[in-house]
């Protein structure tokens, strides 16, 4: 939908009169203590035609988990729609209950229910993910002046995924690296190990879906301050390192898609305890940048070109 | 995927390991006192091509709240994702608003949130909605030997307002009855105000979309009881009795789709109470059989070709 996003929120903002639906600007409901995502993703848009069926369980569900992670919140169950094209053979859908299954024990949430229908379209998966609040449930809009920004894990992967899968990253990749870029956009990790942390410590927080410096900018508007970045502590993994000495741009891979990581901001005095809770989690947690009074998003004090990824085909 | 759908509930069944999912074998799952279900509607199977974008967000809605009623609750909130054909006009997207702005507020349901993504395929909508029970939470598998079976309004109105949409009604209906069938495929109306009396009476109760000789068959077959229907009990519309005069099987009108009326059934002894409860929710209700020992589908004692129905192109 491309830059129609905007126009379309506004036309359902007013339809959401219960104030658990934070007039649809956030990235889940809250309902008592329960808080609510659904997220679809459909073939050719959100993942490739020849992603594996079990991936393609398995991202649908991820992605919806992320932002029960991003809202400091833990999955109680979950409901699948699988629209299953005409033509597709029906014998697959088996392995994809098996990648879904796999990854629900992994993740502790149990199928609470679901639909199957036909189409004559893509592939689709839509999921509502039900979860329960861990502590408080952080608003995009929740972001004070003169707190640290922070992420977990690494940007850029998923969308160097996405090129490689693609054809299109010039140099050769090893097996290795290959295999972990692919993942990455494949079967991106929700960060639920770090979500008690968010419950505990975050103001604001949302996951990373549509590139870091997009997102970013989501958390400085709806909240009315300025982010500024510190370039150099963007954390990239060693195949995103990689790919700058090859002479990528690390705005490129802050403007990349598919990273479901945990941006958040919290106060300064909270950063020991967030740096703890990241070891107690296995995971990194980076401090990128800093909330200001003003507007907009810069790194290093100037202006960055964030064009936002709109994953395969925009959305 | 017609007959594929056992096949597709047994692989999914055991993810459902939370008892609230109830095996997946129920209409909507339930978690502590609320009642969850979710259903998509896709363009060329649950709706036509033609049909006005306001109804298809209506009928979207519609098919989970009705769900909602057969299990005894009221709607506390719903997700809404929309899965928009990126040829089609977006601005079309503002009527989409509209409908389901309206049927929000008919029924008391407020937006809870959802996802809006572009689709190379055909429109789709996936909606699920939280209720909260009334009552007890009635399953299909919940009848018992020597109950009566209970429908509500009228059977076969959707499959003769699809029929003669497709034009393959033989003889000229008048505007009103066209209108009047046309109407019930496409904006069933969900009998939430007969939902306390479910929660109250009924034993088991499910909603009726792919056919009532179908759908009596499923609640048999989860009880594991027999049910013998009284074909003159069945209740007809008036433009569905003008079908049967002009030749049409009361069969087929039985083993139609998209009524998305309350089926359900309850002890002799709450009939006073049940048609009672139909008068003060101004909704017909009509006593059409009674469950027995045994298996199986019966009307007036013999057996009935029960071919269901698969929606437009089968689901």
């Amino acid at each position: 939908m491309a830059d129609e996003f905007e126009t379309i929120a506004k036309l359902f903002a007013p339809l959401a009169t219960h104030p658990g639906a934070r007039n649809l600007a956030d990235d889940a409901a809250v309902l008592g203590n329960l808080v609510l995502t659904t997220d679809a993703i459909v073939e050719g848009v959100h993942f490739l035609p020849d992603d594996p069926i079990e991936t393609v369980a398995r991202k649908a569900l991820r992605v919806n988990l992320s932002d029960i992670a991003a809202k400091g919140a833990k999955p109680v169950g979950v409901l699948v729609t699988l629209m299953w094209p005409q033509g597709r053979d029906a014998a697959e859908i088996a392995a994809f209950a098996r990648g879904l299954d796999e990854d629900l024990h992994t993740f502790g949430a149990p199928l609470l229910g679901g639909d199957t229908t036909a189409t004559p379209g893509p592939l689709a998966v839509s999921v509502t993910v039900i979860g329960e609040a861990l502590g408080r449930v952080p608003a995009r809009a929740d972001a004070r002046v003169g707190e640290d920004v922070w992420v977990t894990g690494t940007v850029g992967d998923g969308m160097l995924g996405l090129q490689h899968l693609g054809g299109s990253i010039a140099y050769e990749l090893s097996q290795k690296d290959a295999a972990y870029l692919i993942g990455r956009y494949r079967t991106p990790a929700p960060r639920l190990s770090f979500a008690s942390a968010i419950a505990a410590h975050a103001s604001a927080s949302m996951d990373l879906s549509d590139g870091l410096a997009q997102d970013v900018g989501k958390i400085a508007a709806a909240s009315g301050l300025a982010i500024d970045l510190d370039l150099a502590a963007i954390p990239l993994s060693a195949p995103g390192r990689a790919w700058v000495a090859e002479g990528g741009a690390i705005e490129a891979l802050m403007s990349g898609g598919d990273d479901y990581e945990l941006l958040f901001t919290a106060a300064p005095e909270a950063r020991a305890t967030i740096e703890a809770a990241g070891r107690t989690a296995g995971l990194a947690v980076s401090r990128i940048g800093r909330t200001q009074a003003g507007a907009g998003v810069t790194a290093d004090g100037a202006p960055i070109r964030a064009a936002g990824y709109r994953h395969a085909l925009g959305r």
